[in-house]
C-alpha cells in the first residue's frame, strides 16, 4: 500500500477499496502516516466525496480502532440520542430524564465542545460536584438502577476519530458529509445502544446548512445503522436561530431545570417532545401521539423532573442553588416589528468570544458566561423593549455587534422548527 | 488572517484574495503555518483550481520569497530553458552548446531530480569531478567567458518554492496547473532570462497527460511571463514514450555526446532543434528555417560538440574516458511487428528501481545504472532482435517487465514529436 497512490485516487475522485482505507486509517493512527499526508487525503474526500461502501468501510475501521461497549448487562431495549451540533442545544438534558421516566432506559456517551459552546459534558461539568468521568460498569449499573446515565467518552472508545476529528477540525475539513457521517456512527456504535436517533440540525448555525444535504447526511446515518442491525431515526430540525432562549454551559442547565418544571420554550419543547416520542413509539409499539402524550404527562407530573434530580445526585452533582456568578448587561431593542432571524452562527461565535466555548481542545471554559434570548424568531418587539442579556467576566461587550444578529420586518413570519422525520 | 478560513474558502472553491495568498506562502516559509493546514490548502487548490490572478500572485509571492539574479552584467539578451521533466529528457545538454556555438548566451539554472531519474545537475554530476555548485559570479563570468553555463539553483532562490515543493510531493498534490505554473514561473523569474522556452512535455510518462491541459499550462505560464516582461514560448512535445534511446545519467550524457557528433536520435533531435530555433529566431529576428539551419551546421561543423567540451572543462569535468560501470543485460524481443507504444511511466519506474532517481531527497543516485532503447516506436521488430539494455547493479532484473513496455501491431503507426507551439 503507497498513501501517496491512495490520496492521487481520491484526488481523481475513484473509489478507494475497502484495505486501501483500513490501510489508512490504521496507518494514521500507529503513526506511520503523517498528519500532512492525512490530510491531504482528507480535503480530497472533502471535495471529491465518498460512496457509501467507503464510508461504510471508514466508519467500521473508526469503530473498531478502540472499544465497544458491552450493553448486554442492560435489560431492554436502550436508546441513545446524538445531535450534530447547534447554538443553545440542551435538548439531551431534558429528554434523558423523560425517556427515563416513561421506562426507556438511556446510555449516553457525550463529549466536550469543540466550537460556539460547550458539550453536554461541559453543560453538566458547569454543575458543582457532578462526575462526568464513569467507568463502564458504573455507567452500565447506573443505567440498570435509574434508567439512564451520561458520560464523558473514554479514551478507548473510537480512538481513531479524536486523532482524525482533531485534524479535521485544524484543517478546515469538517464539512464533508460521509466524514461527518463515519464520525458520527463510528461513536454511536462503540457506545452501541439499540435505537439512536440523530438530531440534524439545519441552518445558518448548523454544520449542514441546507435540507437536501441533511436528507443525505441522514441516509448515510440511517443506512450504516441498518448494517449493524441497529435502528437509527434522523430528525432534521431548524438551526436558523438558537434553540430555546440560553446560550452558555451552566445557563442551558438552568433552562433544562425550568424546562422539567412544564417551562420550556416552545422550539426547545417540539425537538425535546418529537425525540422522545419517536424512541418511546419505537420501543412500545404505540402511535407518535400516544408517545406524545407519556412525554407530556411525565413533565406534567414532575416524573421527569425527579428523575433528573436522582440523575445529578447519582453523579455526585448538586443543582440546589445553582446560579450564573457573573456580571448581566442587558440590550434593549432600538427597533420595532416582528423578529424574522437571529443569526445563530454570531450568536454562537459572542458566545464563544465571552468564553463559553473552546477554540482548541485545550482552551478552559467559563461555566457561567452566555447569552439569554429573551425575544425569538416571531416575536413582536417595540424599541425599547428587553430583547436579551448577556453574561459574562472581563470582556468588553459590543451591544450593536448583538443587536445586528436580530432582523425584523412588519409581518410576522411562521417557522418551523422540525423540518422532518427519516428513518430505514 | 485566519488559515482555517482561507482553507474553507478554497474548499468551496472561491478566489482567494491577494493578501491571502501572500499571508499564507510568507507564513508557511516562516513556519507559522504548519505543514498539515499547507497540504489542505494545496489539495482544495489541485481539486478546485486557481484563476490566473490567484496564480500570478501566487507565483509573485514565491519568487520573492528569495533572491532574484541580477544578470546586468551579462551582454545581449539571455536565453534559458525549462521542461516539465520527461523520461530520457537530456535536452539542455545538447540544446545549450548549440546555442551558445550560435552566439546566443544560455543561462541556467537547473535542479536535481525527484522521480524516476535525475535531473540535468545529476546528470552533470555523473561526469567525474564536474562542478554544479556555481556562485552567482562564477555563473555570470562562465555566461560571458564562453557563452553559456549550467549550475544548481542555490538554496536562496525561490526558498518558498523548495518548501512547497516537498511538502507537495509528499502528498500527491502535484498534478496541479496553476501549482506547477507559480513553480515554474517563480524559479525562470528567479532566473531571470530574457527568453525562456518551456518544453512542456504530453503523455502518459508526463505530468500532464493530454494536450487540452498542457495548452491551458502554456497558457498560464505564457501570460506570468509577459507580467514581467519576459519572452515565454511552449513547445509541446511528445512524452508517450522516453525521448531519445537512452535513460539514466551517465547513459544521457553518452547520448548527449553523440548527438552532438551528429548521431542523435530523430526525436530527441527534433525537440532540441525546434527549441534552439524558437529562441535564435526571436533574438536575432530571422525565421525558424534560417535560424534551424544555423542549429544543423554548428553540430556538422562540430563548434556545438566543441562548445560542450570546452564548458565541461570550464566546470572541471572530464568526458575523456566516460563509460558506464555496470552489469549489460540485453533483452530479445519475444515478438514480431512495428512498436506502436513503449510506456515511458513503466519504464522511468523501471530506471527508479534500478537507482536512476530518487524516491525522496536524501536518497542517493546511481549514475552507472539505466536502460537504453535499441528500438522506438515506428521500429520493425522481428522475434530474437535486440530490444533494449538494462544496465544495473545489484539488483534482480525482471525481464518481462521491461517487455511487457511495448505494445505491437502489424501496421506502421505515425508518431508526432512536436505537439505544438504556444506563444503570446
Amino acid at each position: 500500500m503507497n498513501i501517496k497512490e491512495i490520496i492521487d485516487k481520491k484526488r481523481l475522485g475513484c473509489e478507494l477499496s475497502n484495505d486501501e482505507i483500513k490501510y489508512v486509517v490504521e496507518s494514521y493512527v500507529d503513526g506511520s502516516i503523517p498528519d500532512y499526508q492525512m490530510t491531504a487525503l482528507l480535503m480530497a474526500i472533502c471535495t471529491r466525496g465518498m460512496n457509501f461502501n467507503e464510508t461504510l468501510t471508514l466508519t467500521d475501521t473508526m469503530l473498531n480502532s478502540g472499544e465497544i461497549l458491552d450493553l448486554s448487562s442492560i435489560e431492554g431495549v436502550v436508546a441513545d440520542k446524538h445531535s450534530t451540533g447547534g447554538i443553545g442545544d440542551k435538548v439531551t438534558l431534558i429528554l434523558a430524564p423523560i425517556l427515563a421516566s416513561c421506562g426507556v432506559k438511556v446510555a449516553k456517551m457525550s463529549g466536550r465542545g469543540l466550537g460556539f459552546t460547550g458539550g453536554t459534558i461541559d453543560k453538566l461539568e458547569s454543575i458543582p460536584n457532578f462526575n462526568v468521568n464513569l467507568t463502564d460498569t458504573e455507567f452500565i449499573n447506573e443505567v440498570n438502577d435509574i434508567g439512564m446515565a451520561i458520560s464523558s467518552a473514554t479514551e478507548n472508545i473510537d480512538i481513531a476519530d479524536k486523532k482524525i476529528y482533531a485534524l479535521r477540525d485544524a484543517t478546515s475539513t469538517v464539512e464533508s458529509i460521509p466524514l461527518i457521517a463515519s464520525s458520527i456512527m463510528s461513536k454511536k456504535l462503540a457506545s452501541n445502544a439499540d435505537i439512536i436517533v440523530i438530531d440534524v440540525k439545519v441552518g445558518s448555525g448548523a454544520l449542514i446548512k441546507n435540507k437536501k444535504d441533511a436528507k443525505v447526511l441522514s441516509r448515510y446515518l440511517i443506512d450504516i445503522g441498518a448494517h449493524y442491525n441497529k435502528k437509527v431515526f434522523c430528525l432534521l430540525t431548524n438551526m436558523n436561530q438558537p434553540l430555546g432562549h440560553n446560550i452558555g454551559n451552566r445557563l442551558e442547565v438552568l433552562e433544562a431545570i425550568d424546562a422539567l418544571n412544564g417551562k420550556g420554550a416552545k422550539d426547545l419543547m417540539e425537538v425535546v417532545y418529537s425525540i422522545a416520542s419517536i424512541i418511546i413509539s419505537a420501543i412500545k409499539g404505540i402511535t407518535l401521539d400516544d408517545a406524545c402524550e407519556e412525554c407530556i404527562n411525565s413533565i406534567k407530573d414532575k416524573s421527569a423532573y425527579n428523575k433528573f434530580i436522582e440523575f445529578v445526585k447519582y453523579q455526585h452533582g448538586d443543582v440546589t442553588n445553582l446560579d450564573t456568578n457573573s456580571k448581566v448587561l442587558t440590550v434593549f431593542s432600538n427597533s420595532t416589528g416582528y423578529i424574522t432571524d437571529i443569526d445563530a452562527e454570531h450568536i454562537g461565535m459572542l458566545a464563544l468570544e465571552l468564553g463559553a466555548g473552546r477554540i482548541s481542545k485545550e482552551d478552559s471554559i467559563d461555566y457561567d458566561v452566555g447569552i439569554i434570548l429573551d425575544k425569538k424568531v416571531g416575536d413582536y418587539v417595540k424599541e425599547g423593549d428587553i430583547l436579551g442579556r448577556i453574561y459574562y467576566n472581563n470582556k468588553e461587550i459590543d451591544i450593536n455587534r448583538f443587536r445586528n444578529c436580530y432582523t425584523y420586518s412588519l409581518e410576522k413570519i411562521k417557522v418551523d422548527t422540525i423540518l422532518g422525520l427519516i428513518k430505514v
